[in-house]
């Protein structure tokens, strides 16, 4: 493991990247033709792979990336089926346990998996423990929109969770600075999800939350667009979109069935009838264009906020492109030393809000 | 007003919905105009049509609608940006007041406004009170679906409110009886909307709330299919989705919001370039198909259940179409004597439970 502790330490300008080769539901071939994409884009990025030995070693000759990747041997797989509570106390020894501990002994600088999204929150926070300051640790996602990168950032999307306001504002904050850091908006602007954009409405902890959001806005270095609704998630009102795990994972999922639903008939509609096929054939520009842009593997890769290091989960059906964006969203981020940013950034007096470093956390 | 309450009363088989016609963003005249269309598809439908005479009296001119409309004359109009809490003090003289005022009094089977929402729901509740046993009355929206009807009932969507489990049971009773009445679903399938399907998932109230359904599913006569996520909201899976009011109105928004985000990037591809520009001529059938299959004016309509009287709130931006949607659907309920049939299964012993007539309610 020297050689990577050397790369890890950044003696020089490498950026190592954890992955999970295991976790995914296509197999460790899907995701190692991932990385494979990744170093067509990032030449100075390195990879642990975490898994059966015996497994990875034909995958990575096969690819000839040998010289990017050294394998961490895993014998066990953590299976989409494991309880998160059974994974924390029974995990180590599992592909998914291995790749988050190589972020926390520091021979990574960002871990990427595809795996059960419970069981590796749960490993996250045994291995990486909360940031001091921050009380529910948050999954971020990015939701494709007309924005100027073409996704926004929303959280929670964590599911079980319930937030107070004091836990929305932690988000805000942390959204803003993934934002910068990820995405290089130096100003976000940032939305609390709510049913309506009156200053009246919605439930008491948003109102309250509204408030904390507003005050900490300046010493945040973000912009607070106030109320925002479900239609403005997609918008080019707000960079960062700010809610409750339950919420954001409802939105989330609502917005992927919508989308499905939408292809489903778009596909239907060109197969009605022998000229509705003809026509499809003509339109393969635009509508190879549209799945580009509406894509969701562009923008593939939850990352875990609030911990000590950087996590990002993969969605567990991503094929190779899927993969190549987490981990070029893994690789970023750890360019950027986000996890020492915005660990810097939570240490600060009053949570964040004096911290006012020159480049921004 | 006796004619019509001849017609009300059933001495013959004509079925009277009363219309807030200046309620919408786009004036009197597209609601008349969607008066026309409703016409056409249901000939014995007469209209309490309700506004300022001398706006009114041209527009029901103009598509020779006389003998199907009466002008109910109100003076006043609820503004978009009125507050609930004021209309239901000062609402009297507003057409949204009068038309509501109508089904209390029996003159019309159903109501249709496409006014503000808020103050649509605080009117109906002074003037038509809860049902006794209700809780919280709740807004129930169609959603395009792939179900047999090409549309699933949610509820509630109605923003502000907390549902607790036995709000949530009786929405479930509540949305199977529309189900039932408004779309012949004789056995429709409920599911309670969560973060995920295992029954160890999500807030403590559905958990509750997943036990109270499942135990009245076999008296309610509909079929409980559990916990589903957003992603099955517009799928064959289930004809009934129950939610809290801001669970349910986030989903709605979002899912709005990413069809319009899909709608733009479509129209965007197929004018990048002329080879685009062509082939969108081309495929014009197969587009105007898809736009049938997930126009949401084809499904336009919320309807506020738990009440003493049947009111329809149709989009406030709806065109010609979408008001005829609304109206075709007060139509429908009002022919089916939903209003008595609801009243009569939540008057009946153990809220609903006992319930068990032929017809079904």
């Amino acid at each position: 493991m020297t050689d990577t502790q050397t790369i890890a330490d950044g003696t020089n300008s490498n950026v190592v990247v954890s992955v999970d080769a295991m976790g995914g539901d296509k197999g460790p071939g899907v995701i190692i033709a991932g990385l494979l994409r990744a170093v067509h884009t990032h030449s100075n990025i390195r990879f642990l792979v975490h898994g059966p030995q015996a497994v990875l070693a034909p995958l990575i000759d096969k690819h000839n990336l040998e010289e990017f990747c050294t394998i961490v041997h895993a014998e066990r797989t953590v299976s989409m089926d494991d309880k998160p509570s059974q994974v924390m106390r029974h995990g180590k020894g599992t592909s998914m346990w291995s790749a988050v501990t190589s972020v926390k002994q520091k021979e990574a600088d960002a871990c990427v998996s595809c795996g059960n999204t419970g069981a590796l929150m749960a490993i996250s926070m045994v291995r990486l423990r909360k940031l001091a300051g921050i009380n529910r640790p948050a999954i971020a996602i990015l939701w494709p929109s007309f924005g100027p990168n073409g996704s926004n950032v929303m959280l929670d999307v964590g599911a079980d969770v319930r937030a107070d306001e004091s836990d929305l504002l932690q988000f805000a904050l942390m959204g803003a600075s993934y934002s910068r850091n990820g995405f290089a908006v130096k100003r976000p602007r940032v939305g609390l999800l709510n049913v309506g954009t009156e200053e009246h409405k919605g439930r008491a902890e948003l109102k309250a939350a509204h408030d904390l959001i507003k005050e900490s806005a300046e010493s945040g270095q973000f912009e607070f667009v106030g109320f925002v609704e479900g239609g403005d998630i997609p918008s080019d009102r707000v960079d960062v979109i700010v809610t409750d795990g339950f919420t954001g994972n409802v939105a989330l999922k609502t917005a992927e069935g919508t989308a499905s639903f939408i292809g489903t008939a778009l596909r239907q509609s060109f197969k009605h009838n022998l000229l509705a096929k003809l026509s499809a054939i003509l339109a393969y520009g635009p509508l190879s264009r549209l799945k580009r842009t509406t894509d969701p593997r562009r923008v593939n890769g939850g990352v875990f906020l609030g911990l000590n290091g950087t996590v990002v989960k993969s969605h567990g059906a991503a094929d190779a492109t899927g993969v190549a964006a987490a981990v070029g969203l893994a690789y970023r981020l750890g360019s950027a030393k986000f996890s020492t940013k915005l660990a810097a950034r939570v240490a600060s007096v009053n949570g964040f809000a004096e911290d006012r470093e020159e480049d921004g956390n």
